[in-house]
């Protein structure tokens, strides 16, 4: 090995989900919208003045930042955003997680939380989850740098609620606790509003609470990398400056423009989350007629488990028959799927391979 | 201060070139391209799928890969890609510069370069630019963790021949040595050809050499956010590793599609290479005639200091008349204003300004 190559800093590279190139499978495996966007993303890009894109882009993404706070009720100096909610989450970390004392985060869930508590040296404990994949709340009452959680957790679906999550914050005002909220949007209750387990319920309460959402999900836009985090103005100060001094352009005008455009059609955001909730309910009831048993999902996916046939076969079963679902070969979760919600097409023939194949 | 405020990283922000909302200025302060890119790019925008947008984007980019890779005539596997030249080169920093030995660059030279460093905790040490502003071979040839400069270096604009920048290059084929080639498509020669002096021609002979360029400004795509950098398969390889293993998802759809379109149109590319480049040809002499000195510029600015009003001076009368130009209070550079290369007509409206300011 030639000698520069010592100085390389050695890492284990990350699985994304597969993005398979070839015709004609069912994709659901990496929790995508089965959805096109709202038809004003598209008349958005087509739009694209192209003396803009010469020109750097605005720093601040203050057209996407002003309507995302229209959009929640809050004012724009508590909005962030980034490429991605993975980008938003890793400014997060390096921001907020500095006090050299372990952050805590669940046992089981968003893959990225340890990569990036290396990337920047932050110390971390995870806490396991209970028997039924459950964030057992006073695991997170003892002294810590900081505090991270999805909600719903992944790959579970499970939901902690409000008032749960917000014992956590309040026990903890002396770190910045974030919530991740990349599927939160998928609650049940009223379709496009603010869901009634939202931390975001609890911002105007809390000023070292941190919401983190995405595009990706529910606003059907993973391709353009949108991700934004909302809280006090101080954390998002905080935030902002930690951005700038590292990179200050990293949103393109078309994530601006498309993302604004996203977030204006409020209807069509209601519509597609309806007709999803709609699409997992009739899917829960199939796959537990056929023996799978699940946590309930607040989710766009299912965490699911059969009584029978080991979730490593299934998942090659599925897979030759060019469905694709979701294996984690992890501790605890080694007998689950992760299916993402379709369109109720693609529903359909997911549940009508799984009879066939499990013989009933 | 509450004490979640303690754990808080403090950095010092960037202040990035200005991007003033008002109209009919002349924006000569960021170096980006006066010309709108190829009118490819709009249509390939336009033509985006809407039901891509939904899905992740390919996290290889290999779209893009391909058709820089083509373009350059290397193989796809010496090609990688990201949010703008600042995301590849801050992911380089932390790739490749990871021995905890410093690392070398100049003194005045892009401003993220210690940003990077402090970030991944990278020592460094600087080298002071000679007198006229030339990068001295011979200060890098010491015992070091790795090297980076610009060529053509900013905000100077001088240009390193490639000898001395093999020179650099062999004697330290331990660690490796990233030439940061944001301006090198504006060098004199053949309009849109790989530059006489581009550390390119020297990729196939030195493993441990990392070009970076971007389309920013050469491709005027600054609103985008694409850079790229061409090397050796094996740091490409540990490249992508870093990348996928922090945040595999970075470029968007529209970036890929809009890249692709704006690599594959060269003559395009290099007619606005040719005009930028006769634009600065009489700019240069218009300035001497003015009083203004200047080092050789290969880039699309002049770095310029004036016999006898002060640099500050003449920024301030510059924006009071709606010119936009770059200055940069720091020692050794504080009597210098950096001016980007606009259209003929912008370059005459400052001519005719400092003409009348100078009262000549």
């Amino acid at each position: 090995m030639p000698s520069w190559e010592n100085n390389v800093r050695k890492v284990v590279p990350y699985t994304p989900g597969e993005q398979p190139r070839i015709r004609d499978i069912i994709k659901l495996n990496t929790n995508e919208n089965p959805y096109p966007p709202s038809p004003a993303v598209q008349a958005a890009l087509a739009q694209t003045d192209s003396e803009l894109l010469r020109k750097y882009p605005d720093p601040a993404a203050s057209l996407l930042v002003d309507a995302i706070a229209k959009q929640y009720g809050v004012s724009s100096d508590r909005v962030f955003v980034g490429v991605g909610s993975d980008d938003v989450l890793a400014m997060s970390f390096l921001t907020f997680f500095a006090s050299g004392r372990p952050i805590l985060f669940p046992d089981i869930t968003y893959s990225f939380y340890d990569v990036w508590a290396d990337l920047f040296r932050i110390p971390y404990e995870t806490r396991a989850l209970d028997e039924n994949f459950r964030i057992t709340s006073r695991d997170y009452f003892a002294e810590n740098g900081g505090i991270i959680f999805p909600n719903p957790n992944a790959p579970t679906g499970v939901l902690k609620p409000l008032g749960e999550v917000e014992e956590i914050v309040s026990r903890n005002r002396d770190v910045v606790v974030i919530v991740d909220e990349a599927y939160i949007d998928f609650e049940d209750g009223e379709d496009g509003a603010i869901p009634a387990d939202s931390a975001l319920n609890l911002i105007d309460r809390y000023e070292n609470l941190l919401v983190v959402q995405t595009f990706s999900k529910s606003r059907s836009l993973a391709g353009m990398r949108i991700g934004y985090a909302i809280g006090s103005k101080k954390l998002i100060r905080y935030l902002n400056d930690a951005k700038y001094s590292f990179n200050s352009y990293t949103m393109n005008q078309t994530a601006i423009a498309a993302g604004v455009a996203a977030v204006e059609d409020q209807a069509y955001f209601a519509r597609c989350l309806g007709r999803i909730k709609a699409t997992r309910r009739w899917t829960e009831d199939a796959l537990r007629e056929l023996g799978f048993s699940f946590q309930d999902s607040q989710s766009n996916f299912l965490f699911v488990t059969h009584e029978r046939v080991p979730a490593r076969e299934l998942f090659a079963a599925l897979r030759e028959a060019k469905i694709i679902v979701r294996y984690f070969d992890k501790p605890r979760i080694d007998n689950y799927l992760r299916i993402t919600i379709g369109t109720d097409e693609e529903m359909e023939k997911l549940i009508a391979f799984l009879k066939d194949y499990l013989g009933q």
